[in-house]
This record gives structure tokens, sequence and C-alpha cells, in this order.
């Protein structure tokens, strides 16, 4: 492509409202343009490498056995009915009647749709398993649409659906789906990990993994072990086995608990200054609404109460942090007063961080008083006992012996899921097994945020100058740019390379503006093709310089000849090209 | 890939609603399914032929230097209503609103979105000219959805814009896209003529071309010379200047125009039984309502009125036959008397096979009267005269000496238009000339269906058994048929050519479906790969028979190696494959 024609403005400037780094990129070196909030057009170069990203997908997904198909935005709202999240998923779903008032949602994911078409078009087990997918544009209404494409409105994904006949079935169906991500964000040169995940709203038994590309940006924390495999969401990841709690006090044979005045102190900074104690000294109380019921969660003093836990731990729908109203009501005291013990008639969860204290301060249920010498495994008996906090940083591994949990940013770029029979019950997706009884379908998710690779992929490679592409997604492969177009040796030796490396595969963006050097030079960083081939005064001379974007330093003077056998090498290296 | 694990289903009977062969064809062989009215999913076969479709429009779009961008189908209200479409589109105008209350449209077009990007982008006359193109889903709410995906409300589009800094240029880029439309439907295998059409509610001066497939089922009529090359839509098709009209009353100098009486006579029919007259002897005279205006229009009694070229002919908005209360406020008279002479203060428009009459009969302008021997060259001197009427089969070629006209019926795959300034103007998509003066973009339009591409193909290439595909857009290449899979030389023989075809790029479907022979031949008539191999009792001695589906009775017994030798060679001679 001839530069002069391309449709491509940099931006020196970054738009004052992009705040990740990728969407400053996206925007700066010409890839996208904003239409809407979170709305988003696709300029010539953001459409290359798309569509790269696209074809990484669709190859993995078919060397996976999966087959593509497409289903359309537009979903009547009766499917959503049926699956019962019409009303559930509120106003991120987009909703628009047609000419005769009936009412469509523009789908953000297709559980309904292909739940109903695999019910009508398999009816035995003979044809199962099998998994489908598609490249399709979703919309999700999003709160507040930022970070360029990592929280869009309209985007591309990829979405995968298994249809089993058995849970074993699934399993296979999962961890090939699982195999195939490896792979595509691999080739896609992202830094990644999969991590254990939570079920989050989609709903469904079962395990789940998040393909999270690790970014500074990113708005999910995940915990990884520095020794083994061990990777999860923060919000999911274990508190080790191992945990466990020396209180300075000591371990001889305390007394009964002991009520003391603690007047107006109600929080744990309170408690550690007034009275002295390290804050892991305390129990923290916490009164939750678990689907309009009140249940206390305690942990030590120093951590902090994982709601997903809790929540998943009482196969509970909704789970709020009581308002100061409930609170009184239920417990007869204010807040900040509030322990385990004597707390009559309201479930008591004990994170294994306060179960595993020697003795501690807590509320006493009575306005400026609290306890102490409450020793759990006397005290507290009638609580459950489990894993109720989120981890922190360089806490034991719970898997393994010897690793500490590290911390990451991650982007969510894919994500495998078990769904069950969630879809496939409520939308009457049965078969007929080999003895004739129907039984219903076990199915699995499995996304991709097609479009969202390119920013993580700008996020994890750029340097001050601009983005630094992976061979696999680059909008070219050479940036062939002559010093002075008027130059007639230099236009003339350009010409000559760009056809050359054209006629072997090569994609190559010709500079063709006369334009400063300075000027192209800035534009090539901040585009940040893998290949620099620089056409200058030793053009007459039939040399070029040669520099790769991940090391603009190493500057080569070579051969015309020798830098095309260097790009031929390069890509063959890769596997890439033709 | 392998049959018993492909989602397929293919269907004995036809759908009842489906009237088009293609919807019907579509259904039966498993390509697409209806979610609601109007809206598809395309299933794994008939994604494959849709992405090779997309794939050779691409291709050519490219080769025609286009480049492709990606834009929302989300598109703001704000767009349309500065265009001045918010309110013309209607109810075809799919519309909605966000979280926030913000209206938005789904794009059927995006002249709008493409001109104001444009216009952001380009200020400068040495940007021009761009021609920028996306295939992507477009929305339009049809009152009636029909024919499957010939009609639909969501639906696959290649859309393209021009952008040049003048009207020879225009010219340019209109011509590029025309050939690389005709080289589109060449390679899709269609049978298509490119046709003179009426530039239609979109907008704007100038040319435009449809691309018309030939086929009973479509909704246009074309006109095609029998010896030069012109072709328009019916609507357009211009009637030869060389209409000539004989009367058998002779050619002697008549008298003034003579007004008899003709009491309830109103309707042609009327005139001609109870006169004992031709109807080519009168002159059919129509009242008109154009913008709100009389306006009467003659024609030759025999002749219809083509109010398209009236509105053209007048740069009108809207033209509609006058009701009955209008006609008498405007003339003084009914419906059925009124006649060109002596009508007053109202613009008459006398087509040329009117015109051209040596003398007729015509309404009075007053009840139960009409004039006779009305000679228009004598008596309707203030008439303007023109081509305002519809071409009828047989009828010379307004261009060429020899030919007639021949009529046909076309679907329309595509569509090349000249826009101006249309969208331009009205967006203010400006540029500095080369003396820093302020212009105008000048725009064109082009779109290909190529959804719809593929109901076309399936109405020109089918028989009664079913599709029989063209080479470019087929599913799979070759469908191999094990007649049985039970018997072990059979099940050896297929495995051995389906690895071995595939290895050489060749796609392929395997029948490894254990279901009697007669039920897999039906299937693969109606699927309608180019080739088929029957891997029968012969296979122990390494026979297969061999049988293109154009001419399915020429069945040929060959070696296994034959087989594979004359696959090659009918891909390679149609350069396709690897």
């Amino acid at each position: 492509m001839r530069q002069s024609q391309l449709l491509l403005n940099t931006l020196r400037e970054s738009p004052g409202d992009a705040e990740a780094v990728s969407h400053q990129l996206l925007l700066r070196a010409g890839l996208i343009r904003q239409l809407a909030a979170g709305i988003y057009t696709y300029m010539p170069l953001g459409r290359r490498v798309l569509r790269k990203a696209e074809q990484i997908v669709r190859e993995e997904m078919d060397r996976a056995g999966a087959q593509e198909l497409l289903m359309p935005a537009m979903q009547p709202a009766e499917l959503w009915e049926e699956s019962g999240r019409y009303e559930v998923y509120g106003p991120e779903l987009i909703r628009l009647k047609d000419r005769h008032g009936r009412e469509f949602a523009l789908g953000p994911t297709h559980e309904e749709v292909i739940t109903s078409l695999v019910k009508q078009e398999i009816s035995s087990y003979r044809r199962l398993p099998v998994t489908l997918y598609q490249i399709q544009t979703k919309y999700r209404d999003e709160r507040r649409p930022r970070f360029g494409l990592l929280r869009g409105r309209e985007f591309l994904m990829k979405d995968a659906y298994s249809f089993d006949p058995d849970w074993e079935g699934l399993d296979r169906s999962y961890w090939e789906m699982y195999h195939a991500y490896h792979r595509i964000f691999e080739r896609c040169g992202l830094n990644f990990r999969a991590v254990e995940a939570d079920a989050g709203a989609i709903g469904g038994e079962g395990g789940t993994h998040e393909f999270m590309a690790l970014a500074d940006i990113g708005e999910d924390t995940i915990a990884t072990c520095t020794c083994c495999d061990y990777a999860a969401n923060l919000e999911k990841a274990e508190s080790g086995s191992n945990f466990k709690t020396v209180i300075g006090a000591g371990t001889e044979d305390l007394g009964q608990p002991e009520k003391f005045n603690t007047p107006a102190i109600k929080t744990i900074d309170q408690l550690v200054s007034s009275l002295g104690v390290r804050a892991a000294e305390i129990m923290k109380t916490v009164l939750f609404a678990v689907d309009g019921e009140p249940v206390a969660v305690v942990v030590r003093g120093d951590q902090e109460i994982n709601e997903l836990k809790v929540k998943s731990f009482l196969g509970a729908e909704m789970i709020e942090i009581a308002d100061p109203e409930s609170v009184q009501a239920w417990t007869g005291v204010q807040v900040g007063f509030i322990g385990p013990y004597g707390l009559t008639n309201i479930s008591v969860l004990l994170d294994h961080s306060a179960a595993e204290m020697e003795h501690g301060i807590a509320g006493a249920n009575e306005l400026d008083y609290h306890y102490r010498q409450l020793v759990p495994s006397r005290d507290l008996t009638h609580s459950k006992v489990g894993d109720f906090r989120t981890v922190q940083e360089g806490e034991p591994c719970p898997r393994c012996a010897d690793g500490t949990l590290k911390f990451y940013r991650g982007i969510e770029v894919g994500h495998v899921f078990k769904l069950g029979t969630k879809y496939s019950e409520k939308l009457g997706a049965t078969f007929l097994d080999a003895s004739g009884k129907a039984q219903t379908m076990i199915m699995g998710c499995y996304g991709i945020g097609v479009s969202r690779i390119l920013s993580a992929v700008i996020e994890q490679n750029h340097d001050d100058n601009g983005i630094v592409w992976p061979l696999a997604l680059v909008p070219y492969h050479v940036h062939l740019v002559p010093v002075s177009v008027k130059d007639e040796e230099q236009a003339r030796l350009a010409e000559e390379l760009y056809q050359r490396l054209q006629s072997k595969g090569v994609e190559v963006l010709l500079d063709d503006r006369d334009e400063r050097a300075g000027v192209k030079f800035k534009d090539a960083d901040l585009i940040g093709l893998p290949v620099r081939i620089v056409i200058g005064k030793d053009a007459a001379a039939g040399l070029v310089e040669y520099a790769e974007r991940h090391s603009p330093r190493d500057k080569t003077s070579l051969s015309a000849d020798d830098a095309v056998e260097r790009i031929l090498g390069m890509l063959n290296t890769a596997n890439i090209g033709h």
C-alpha cells in the first residue's frame, strides 16, 4: 500500500479522554475512530489487524473441530423470556421494537439462539457432541464505555457453544477449547494466564477459566503462584489452608469471654489505636443481606471479606452489605458493635483466618461494648468455617508447598465456561440416548473478545514512541521509508523494493508522501511495523538502512538484496507469509 | 468434514411459506434457518458459501484499489438528522434508544457515517481520491420480508464509497467499481446484466447501474437489446426515438378538433368498443399530483405511463396519480374526460408515442365529451414532448438500428451510483484544492448484497433434485459417498481418499453416516457439490464411481488415483484450491 493513498492520519497528541495507553495509541496511530461512546470505526490499518486476529481465532477453532456458523444480532425477545434473562440482563441489553411492535434484543451473547437452534436440529445422541462457533458483532450497553476497545458497546467476539450427551463429554469439549485458547493467545503474541474464575452472572455449574492478558490497565486482579501453575482471578483465588494466626498474648488457658466498655469505638482502626493491639487480634464482623436474609461473616481484622466466596458458598443469587437500618433491626445494635459471640438467630460464617486465631476481640452486640478472650474453638462452635476472605499478595500458595501468591492486573481476553444444563433445561434442548430415553444436553460456552485482543496486544507491546506489533498481528510487515521521494535514486529503489517484496507475499507499506524525514520516522515509530527500511543517501550505491521496531537502535546498512533476504527469513521463521 | 459430525439436516419437503426456489433449497439443503421473519442463521454449510462470496468481493475490491474498513451498525440519530434522512427513511429504519435515552439507527447503509469520517480525516486535495469499503451486516425493517435471503431484515452487504475532488474523478472511480462488479459476478458464476437504472430514493445526480442476476423470481424487470449492449431497468429503459404511429385514417388534411358526445364512456376499453377504433388512436391522459401540483401526462392509448420518468423529467420528489377530488378541483371535470386540448393552467407532458400520432381522440375536459381529429403538431404545441412511457417487449432498441428489446426478470445483486454532492454538502465534507479554495467532495456509492448472491446463484443453478453449485461458491468441492460404511473395503478407501484429497487442499465432505445409499444420494443431490465420488462394491478393486453434479448421468468408473487427478485438474483449471 502506498501511504499517500491510505486513509491514515496519525495524531501527535493523545485525545484528552483516552486514559489507557492502548486507547491512545489506537487513536494516534489511526487504527480506530470513535463514532459514539464505546462505538468505533476500524480504519484501514485497524481493519487489517482485526482480520488477522479473526483469522487466527478461526483457524484454531477449526483445528479444534468446532464448526463455524453465523447467527443474527437481532434476537426475538421471546427467546430471552424463555431463558429468564430478558428482565435479569438489565439495561446492558439493547432492546428495540420492529415496525410491527415486536420486541427484539441486540445479542450480547447467543446462548438462547444456539440452544433453540440445536434443539431444533439435533434429536439423537448419534449427532452429539458438537461445538459451534461464530465470529460476530455483539452489543452491550455498558454504563461506562471506556479504554477504547476494552469496554465498548459494539464489539467483535468469537463465541462458541458445545453440546454433549454427558458431563464427561462436556469435560472433553471444555478442555479442547481451553487448549485452543492457549494456542490462539500464544499465536497473538500475548503474555497471558489462564486463571480459575468465578461463574458470574451468566450462571451455570462447574469449572470456568478466564484468559487474562497481563497489563496494568486490566480491570481484574489475578493471583498466580511463584512456583506452581496455580492462577486465579482474585475474586476466586483460594486462601491457603495452612493459614495460621499467632496472637502475641501467648497460649495459656484463658478465662471466659470478657465484655469491656469501648465507647464510640467502632472500627478496626479505632480499636487498634485505643487498645494498643494489632488488627490481626480482632475479629472483623460484617453483616450481609444474602437473598434478603442476614448473614454475619467474620475474618481476621487485617483481612478483607470476599463477597463472591460467601455468595458462592451459600449458593445465593444476591449479596450486599446490610444497610444500618437492617443491622439495627436484625441485631438490635448499631453497626460497629456486631460480633459472632451471642449473635442469635443469624448464621455466622467464620473464615479460616478468624477460626484459626487462638483468641480475639469482637463486638459484643451491645452498644459501646466488645468482647475479648473469644476463643473460636470454644466460643464460636456454631459458626460454619470456610474460605471467605480475599487472598493477599505474598501469602502461601493454596496448591503447592513452596510458592507464594503474586498479583497481576489482567485484561480478560477469553473465557471458557461449563454451562451445564442451565439453558438446555429452560429451552428444552433434549436428545434421545442410546436406550431411547430423553436426556438434557450438557453445554459449555466459550468467548473471545476479538476486538479486545487489539487493545491487549498494544498494552503489552509499545514504547514511548508508539506501537511495537507482534509479527502475527501487524497491519503490514515492512515499512519502506524513502527519505526524500523527490530524490530519483531513492524513489526508484523504494519502488523496486516495494514491488519485489510484495511479489514474495510480504505486506508492505511504502511511505511515498512528500513529507520531511522526521515526520515520516515519527509516524513509522507510532504505527510500529516490525521492519523499517530507510532508503536514503546510499540509495545510489544500492544500500538501505534496516532496523527492527523492537530494537530501533540496531540499524544495519544492507544491500537491497540482503534486506529482502532478511525479511523473508524473518517471516519464514515465524511461519508467516506465502 | 465428516458428515456424521456436521450440523446439517436436509429436509425432504419444502417449508410451506418458502415461495422462491432458492429459499426452498437454502432451507432444504440445510444452509440457513430462520430465527424471525427475514432474519436467518447461516448454518455451517451456508457460512462456508457466504465466506467464499465475501472473499471474492474482498479480493476484487482490493484489486480495484479500494481500502477496507469496518463501520458500526449503531449510528447516532444526529447524523441521520444532518443528512435529512432520519424522517424520510420511514419505518424501514430500525431505531433504538440507549440506556441514556440517546437515539440510534441500525445502519441500512453508511453514507452519513463515511461522509462524516472522511470529512474529519481528509482536508486536502492531495489525499483524494479515495474509495473505502466494508463487508458488514445491514438492517432494514422490510414491510414484507420474503424469498429467504433475497429480502431480509438483517443481511450482509459490501458497501463502498468513493470521494473525488471533481466530476471527472467520480467518473473514473465509478467505472473502476463498475468493472470490479463485473469481475465479482463473473467469478460467482452468475448470469447477470449491468443495467441503467433510476436514481431512486437514495438521491443524487448522474449515472447509476444495477447489476441484475437473471432469474424469474426477480422483483425487477430489465429490458435488454437483442443486438447491442443496451440494458436497463424497465423503470428507466428509454423508448426508441424512432417510435412512429400510423393511424388507419390516412394522412389527408384534417379539420379542426371535433367534439363529440361520449356518454359515460370513460376508459380506453370503452372508447375502443363503442367507437370501433384501436387503442393506438386514442390519447391516454392521466392527471398526476407532482410535488402537490397538477401535471397531465399523455401517452398513446396502448402504452403505459412511466411515473419515474415523469418524476425524473420534472426533478420532483413525489409523484402520485391525482385522486378524483383533486381531478375535479383542478379541471372542473370527472376522471375519464380529461384531455390535453384546452386544458388550461395545467402543464401537459406529451410522450413521443402521443406526439407522433398523426391525429387522435382525447377527453374534451367536459363531462361526456371527447375530441377527435386532434393533431398534436397543430393542437398541442404548448405541451412538452419527452419520453414518459414504459417500453414494451419487442419494440426497437433506443440505441442501435437493428435490435429489439427483450425483457427478463432480474435480482438486484449490485448497484453502483454517482451520489455527487448530496451527502458531502449536507454534512460539510469539503477539501482545499490546489489553490487553497474549499471545494465539496464528489461522492459515489457502491453496494453488493453479499448474502443475496447465495439466493441468486441458487435460482440460476439448480435442478429438480437440488442445488448445482458453481465451483467458486461451493461449500465443499467433493462429496465422498461410501455406499455402506460397514463395508471395510469401502470405509478404508473412502478414508484414504478423504485424507489424500484434503492434503492437496481439496475441500471434502465425507458422508460417513450409517444411512441407506438412497438417502445419501438424495442428500448429495440436494446439497449439490460439484463432484461426487461413490465408493461401492468395486472398492475392493480400487475403483470408484466419478460423477459431476451438473451432468449426473455421466458416471465413470475410475481408479482412485485417476479420480484424484481429475478433481485436481478441474480445480486447477478453475484456478481454485492450493
